[in-house]
Order: C-alpha cells, then structure tokens, then sequence
C-alpha cells in the first residue's frame, strides 16, 4: 500500500479530552475519529488492526468446528420480553419504534436471538453438541462512555453459543472455547489472567473472565503469586486468619451506646475490638424480601455475593425510613436479637466461632453485649457473603492476594437452560424425553481488546504492535522522493516483501521528521529506511522497541525481516 | 467442515408468505432466517456466500487502490440537518434518542460521514485525489419489505467515497470505481447492464446503475440489442418518429368541448389524431413556482427527467383545487395561450415542429384549435421530458428498445460538491485558492445482490453457485455412515480437497434422499457420492446443473475437480 494513497490523519496532539494513552495513541495515529459520545469511526489503520484480530478469531474458532454466522442489530422487543431482559437492562438497552409504532431495540447481546433461531430448530439430541458465533456491532447506551474503545456505546463483540444436549457436553464446549479464546488472546499478543467471575445479567452461574491487566482498566483482579488462583474482586474469596480463643457465655446485657452509628464509632465508644462486634445490615432482597444480613466488624459485605447466596436478581439496603419503619431502631441500633420482622437472617462465615459479642440492640441508640450465636439467635444460612482485601491469603494456596487494575477483553459462561426455558426451546433426548436445550455463551470484546493491546505494547513515541495483529509488517519509508535511486530500491523492496508480508510504503513528498513521527505511530514490527546510502544498497532497520536504528546492507535484509515476521 | 457440526436447518417446504424463488431458496437451504419484518439473521451457509462476495470486493478495491475502513451505524442527526436531508429522507429513516434525549439515527447510507470524517481532514490539493470504502450493515424502514433480501431494513452494503481536487481526477475515480465494480459483478457470476439512471436523493447528476435481469426485479430498464444503449426507463431516451408535414398558420378558433377531460376523450370528440393536440400540465416545482408542462397528446410526462430539466427538488401535479384557483379553468380546460399566470412554461421536444394544434382555452370545457408555437404562445425552455416506451427506436442506434425487470445490483454517482459545500469542506488548489472537495459516491447492495445471484443460478431443485461464490467447492456425500470402506474413502477425500478448497463432508446419519435434497440446496459446483462402489474406488460427481451424477475412478477425481474449480 502507498501512504499518499492511504488515509491516515496523524495529529500532533491528542484532543484534550482524550485520558486513556491507548485512546490518544489511536486518535493521534489516525486509527480511529469519534463521530458522536462512545461511536467510532475505523479509518483504515485502525480497520486493518481490527479485521487481523477478527481473523484470527475465525482461525482460532474454526480449528473447534465453530461455524461463523451473523444477527441482525435492529431486534424486536417481544423476544426480549419472553425472557424478561426487556426490564433488567434498564437504560442501556437503546430502543425505538419502527415506523409502524412497533417496539424494538438495538442489540446488547445476542442470547434471545440465538435461542430463537438455533436452539428451537434442535428438536434432537442427535442435532447435539453444536456451536456457532459471530463477530458483530453492539449496542449500549452507556451512561458514560470513555477512554476510546474501552467503554463505547458502539463496538464490536464476538459472541459464540452453545447448544448441548448434557451438561457433559455443556462442559466439552466451555472447555473448548476456553482454549481457543486463549489462543486469540495470544495470537493478539494480549497477556490475560482467567478469573473466577459474576455473571451478571447473562443468567447462568459458572463463568470465567478473561482480564488483561492495564492501568486503565475498569476492573480489579486478585491473584496470587505462583497463579493459581485468580478472581474478579468482585468474587474473590480470601481464607480469614482471625481466631477467637472460646469463652464461656456470659449474660447479656443492654448498652446506652448514644450516637454510635458505626462500628468505629462503637470500638471507640466501648472499648472493644471490632473483631467482637458483628455488624447487621438489613437487605430489600428483589424488591420485596426484608433480609438481615450479619458480618464480623471488621469485615464488609460484598453484595455480588450476597446476591449468589440468596440467588436473587437484585439486593440493596434498606433506606432509613424503612429501616425505621421495619426494625424499629435506626442505624447502629439493629441486631439479629427477637428480629422476628426479618424474613431471613442470613451470616457471613466470619460469624462462626465468635463468643460474648456485641450487637444493635433493636433500639436507637443501644447495643446488647455478650451475645452468643444459637442461644440468643439463630442465623438461616451462612455463606461466604465478604468482601477479600489485597494481602489476605488466597483460598487454593494461602499466598498474599495481589490487585490489579484490569480490562475484561473476555468472558464465558455456563448459561445452562435459562433462556431456553424462558423462550421455550425443547428437544427429545435419548430416551424421548423433552428437555430444554442447555447453552453456553463466550464473547470476546474486539475493539476494547484492541485498546488492551495498545495499552501492553506502548512505546516512548508510539506503540510496538504484535506482529500477528499489526496493521503493516514491513514499514519502508523513503526520505527523499526526489531521488532515483532511492525511489528505485523503495519500490524493489516494496515489490519483494508485499508478496509476502503487509507493506506500507512512504511514498510521500514530507519531510524526514514526520516520516518517522508517522512511522512510530503505525508501529510495524519492521520499519525499513531507504535513505542516502540506497545507492551503495545499504538501508536502515528499526523495531519499535530498539532505541534506534540499525544500518543493514540489502543482501541481508530477507533473513532480517524473515526472522522477525517468521 | 463436517456437516453434523453446521447449522444448516432446511426446510421440505418454504413459508407461504416467502414469494422470490430466491427467497424461497434461501429460506429452504437454511441460508437466512427472518427475525422480524425485512430483518434477516445469515445462518452459516448464508454467511459463508455473504463473506465469499465480500472477498471479491476487497480484492478489486485494493487493486485500484482504495482502502477499506468502517463508519459507525448509530449517527448525530446534526450531521443529516447540515446537509438538509434530515428532513429529505423522510420515514425511511430509523430515528432515536439517546438515554440524554439527543437525536440520533441510524445510517439508511453514509455520505455526511464520510464528508465530516474525511473531507474536512483534506487540506491541500496534494492529499488528493483519495478514495476509501466500507462493507457495511445499513438501515432504512421500508413501508413495505419484500422479496426476503433484496428489500430489507437492515442490509449490507459496500460504499465507496472518493475525494477529488480536480474535475479530471473525479472522472478518473469514476471509471476506476466502474471498472471495479464490473469486476466485482463478473466474478460473482451476476450478469448485469450498466445503465443510465437518476441519482435520487442522492445529490450529483452523473450516475450509473448495474442492473441484473431478474423476473423479480422492482426496476425497469430500456435496452437496445447490440448494447450500445441501456437506461433505466426513470431515464431511457428515444427517437420521436413521428413528423408534421408543414402546413400555413391558421386562425386561432375557440370551440366548446363540454365535459372533454383527457386526451382519448379529444380524439373522440374533435376527430383529431393525439399527434395535433398539446396536453398542458400544471406543476407545483419545490412547493413554490408554477410551472406549466407541454408535451404532444400521443407521449406522456417523465416526472424525474422534468425535475432535471428544471434542477428542482421536487414537482408534482397541481390538485383540482390549486388547478382551477391558478388558471381558473379545470382539468382539460388549461393551455399555454394567455398564460400569464404561469411562472414558466417548459415543453418537450416533440411540441417543436407541430402546426394547427390544439390546447386548453383556459376555460373549463372549451379549447383552441390552430393554435402555433412562438405565434400563440413561447415556451421557456424545451426538452426532452417524455416517457420512452418500449419499441420505439434507441437514440444511439435507432434499434427498438426492448424492457426489462431487473434488480439494481450497484449504483455509481458523481456527487461533485453538494456534501461538501452544505457541509463546509474546502482544500487548497495548486494556485492557494480555497476550493469545495469534489467526491464521487459508488455502492453495491451486498446482501441484494446475493439474491440477484440466487435468482439467475436457479436449477429445478436447488441453486448452481458461481464458484467464486459458493458457500463451499466441494460437497462430499456418504451414502451408508455404517460402512467402513465409505467412510474410510470420504475422510481420505475430505482432508486431501480441504488442503485447497472448501469442503463440506455430509457425515450425518440421513437417509440418502435427505442427503441428495440437501446438497441441491448447498449448491456447491461439484457434488461427489461415495457411496456402494467405495470399496473399489469409484465414487459419483455431479455438478448442479447435470441432470444426473456420473461415476468417476477416484484417480481421476483431482483432475476432474481442478479442471471444474481451476
């Protein structure tokens, strides 16, 4: 390719409003133009990075006999209300009318529509275990997008479905997709930890995400060291090193604590640790259920958790005029003691094992000491319902949590039968018993991946793209235009590599300065110079990370340039 | 690719309400599902021809060197008022609000963007001339969807944008663009015709369609037998036959034709012949001047070539009401004699030449007979404004004009500047002078076209894929999945074809007759049966259009099948 033909509108500055180093790094070398809040345009440079990763994710999906295919954007909202999302996606979901006042949506996500076309053809299990996936524009009406293509309001996902008639099946697809999405992240030249992940509005419960860490990033991963176990924070787990030596009950007693709202307040006021007081939190659970939720003082709820414990769609404190109105007491003042107004009383395992501890009395302004669990109250059910700290020990290894700051560029899940129950998709299995087809859903974020490769592969002036996603492999760039014989070696060497390899040619009449400034921003894995010694045939060579170029006679640039891209 | 693990759900009968055999096919073969009126998902079979045109463009696009990049769908309704089309586009656009109530909507096609993103980035006559495209879903809400792809509301298309400093340059991107196009419709196996066709809404006055005859076709075009003329019948020309022998002027004389309306009913009463009466149409042009339209009473009015001639936005027929409150005559009653009230008379060229005519006296029920040109009455401006019919002699080579259905497969324009003066785009010419960039807008319906295809590739079971186009080369058949010797034989076949071609491998357990319907749906150019005579290395090749399979020695079978896909 020609660069006097190829639109590439570098700029000296990033726009001011542009934070991300990947977001201006994209902006400055004409990768991409926003055209409205969170929407993108991909210029060419951008569009070829974008379609190399795309096709190795065709590579990657077809070596697991995963067929590629594509859904429509534009969705009727009467799918969407069979499985109850209509609702749940709130404010994201852009919707509109068709002209005929018809209700419909842009798609978010692709289950229901899956479900609909694929899952309801399966009338067999003998149709069964099979895949399919595609690589298409989202919508989502993102409150506020940011950072380039990090957070957009449209991007482009690659979401794949399985449909299995076992949960073995269920179970071989996972696995399978699991592999291949690590190879495209690989291939990508993206580094990624997998993490034990929340599902979210997807439904389902068994998921894992695939986290590339970067400054950016919107999430946090815990870790420990030797890798063995990897979390989301939102669904880390930690092994709790405190132990309370066992005490003899003793009687409880009713304290004037006026004006003590928090457990620092009431360690202070008291004068116990906060290890021997138990917080209590009261829980509207799906809008309807009042739950009760205690916890060791020193440690917070973590309410993704405690959503998985309840199995519930939705959890959120009471406010408090209804904490008032329910318990009777108000902050600071609610324990688990005669709270019979609770539909549940549900604990944190930090609860277990405690002695003589201090809790709300049910009254403004009053704690109970020296409760003990079982004879004072008893809890409906425990969990892990705790928020993990960095530096606790892992659950698997015991090693100091580690955390890091993350992109999802992945994420898969076990969805199981919710949606084709939802929707109503059955199949006859081996015995000739209808059975609700049992899915699976794997989605990569191809153009937030894509500020993650930015992000990991940053150099001083630009960026150093992995060779198998990068937009050219073979950057020649010819100083002066005006002479021959340097025009002449540019375009043998162009002619030579472009049977092999991507080239860009810097046929351009500019100066020296901004050849190379373009150049550090296209990024190819070879930069080739032809300058004043073409005539002797010698060139210059340059990778992104070398501090500066090398002098290199003709003869030897093949296995040079081989090497690298080989 | 093994077919137990491709979703391909055919069906034995389409839907009654699907009408195009292409449609009808499409559905059957499991290519397409609708998932709401006008909006299709492409299952893998569909995909795989969808992705294999695809190809072909992006190969003849980077031969003449334009690079490929993508706009986003969702689009500011800002841009659209810059341009006055926001309004222009009427109910065809899908129109929404974002979560913080700014308008938006979905891109029916894409010239503002292209105008804001790229033209207003050229700023010097040396970043010219340029040229870029995309493959691109777009939106538009049809009243009425039909014919499964080649009407939707979501649909895929390729469009082009060229941006030239020069008149020249422009003229060059054109014929480059043409020709690529022309490649693009070869190599797909469409048979088209590229005619002469109205630009539309689309701004610009040099354009041309590509027309692929179809019995289904929504289009008409005008056609000659050598080829040395094709015009969309919007604009087809032909040569007027008919001659006036010269007669002397006579006097003008009024005569009462009571409730006379149309000419056929002139005829009848005056006992003239069409070809002395000039019929008087009033006009309403861009809802404000009053144009009074003549043409012989034998040739009607081509309203899209008067909007030219007048370089209007819109005309239409005045109403009864507006007929009789302008002229004060009614409908039969008007002419051009004492028309002052007309801003402007326009003729058609076959007014010229004519003596001793009739018009309206402008006096409901009455007309003027011998009434002359230029004596009577003058005309602003003639033209030629007539519908051509078919039969009547071309006007390059005087040969009949023959009609036919077709489907408009691409469309090239010369938009020159409207884009970029509405929108303010300007570059400096080689003198330093601040000029509009002049851009060029070329497009082909991707998904439509794959129904042109369909519908000229129909065989009496299924359909005969182009071969650059099939959704695979080779379809491998095994009769009986119980037998050794045929399976043994068909995964020899498959892995040596796969190493060049795409090969689909029916391994399912099906009865021979599913098998055999099935691959008449998949079309692939070759069909090879391996069936009882495995064992002795003879299997059966059919290609779609053969009547019957023939048997084949396995030792032959390269030759044969390199010879067919070569």
């Amino acid at each position: 390719m020609r660069q006097s033909k190829f639109f590439m509108p570098t700029l000296k500055e990033a726009p001011a409003d542009a934070v991300a180093e990947s977001h201006k790094l994209m902006l400055r070398g004409g990768y991409i133009r926003q055209v409205t809040a969170g929407v993108y345009a991909y210029l060419p440079l951008g569009y070829r990075v974008l379609r190399k990763a795309e096709n190795i994710m065709e590579e990657e999906m077809s070596k697991i006999d995963v067929p590629e295919m594509s859904m429509p954007h534009f969705l009727p909202a009467s799918l969407w209300e069979e499985s109850g999302r209509l609702k749940k996606y709130g404010p994201e979901m852009f919707r509109l009318k068709d002209r005929h006042g018809r209700e419909s949506l842009l798609g978010p996500t692709h289950e229901e529509t899956f479900t609909e076309i694929v899952a309801k053809n399966l009338k067999s299990y003998k149709q069964m275990p099979i895949a399919l996936y595609q690589i298409q524009t989202k919508f989502r009406d993102e409150n506020r997008p940011r950072f380039g293509l990090l957070r957009g309001r449209e991007f482009i996902m690659l979401d794949a479905y399985s449909f299995a008639a076992t949960a073995d099946q269920l179970d071989q697809q996972f696995e399978d997709e699991r592999r291949a999405f690590a190879n495209v992240f690989k291939r990508c030249g993206v580094q990624v930890r997998q993490v034990i992940a929340d599902s979210g509005t997807m439904g389902g419960k068994n998921s894992t995400e695939f986290q590339a860490p970067a400054d950016i990033g919107e999430d946090t991963i815990a870790t420990n060291e030797s890798g063995s176990y990897s979390a989301n924070v939102e669904m880390a787990e930690s092994v709790d090193t405190f132990k309370q030596a066992p005490e003899d009950p003793k009687e409880v007693a009713k304290v004037a604590t006026p004006g003590q709202k928090t457990i620092a307040d009431l360690v202070k006021f008291m004068k116990v640790p906060a290890t021997r007081i138990v917080k209590s939190v009261l829980y509207i659970v799906d809008d309807k259920q009042t739950v009760l939720v205690l916890i060791r003082g020193d440690k917070k709820i973590n309410e993704i958790k405690l959503t998985h414990l309840l199995d519930a769609d939705s959890v959120r404190e009471a406010n408090d005029k209804e904490l008032k109105e329910i318990t009777g007491a108000e902050k600071g003042g609610v324990g688990p003691v005669k709270a019979d107004w609770a539909d549940k009383i549900i604990a944190d395992n930090t609860v277990k094992g405690l002695y003589n501890f201090v809790v709300g009395a049910n009254e403004t302004g009053y704690q109970l000491k020296n409760v003990n669990l079982n004879r004072d109250f008893t809890v409906d059910d425990f969990g892990d319902i705790r928020v993990a700290n960095e530096g606790e020990p892992d659950p698997v290894d015991h090693q100091p949590l580690k955390f890091t700051t993350s992109i999802e560029v992945g994420h898969i899940f076990k969805l199981g039968t919710y949606y084709t129950q939802t929707i109503g998709s059955k199949f006859l299995d081996k015995n000739g018993k209808a059975q609700p087809v049992i899915m699976g859903s794997y989605g990569i974020g191809v153009t937030r991946m894509l500020s993650a490769i930015v992000e990991q592969h940053l150099t001083k002036f630009g960026v150093a793209w992995p060779k198998e996603v990068a937009p050219f492999s073979v950057h020649i760039v010819q100083m002066k235009m005006n002479k021959e014989e340097q025009t002449k070696l540019a375009e043998q060497l162009e002619k030579k590599f472009s049977a092999k390899y991507d080239v860009l040619y810097d046929d351009r009449k500019e100066r020296a300065g901004v050849k190379f400034a373009d150049a550090d921003l296209v990024g190819a894995p070879i930069r080739i110079t032809v300058g004043k010694k073409a005539g002797d045939g010698i060139v210059e060579v340059k990778r992104p990370t070398d501090a500066k170029a090398t002098e290199i006679p003709v003869d030897k640039l093949d296995n040079f340039v081989n090497k690298e891209l080989g």
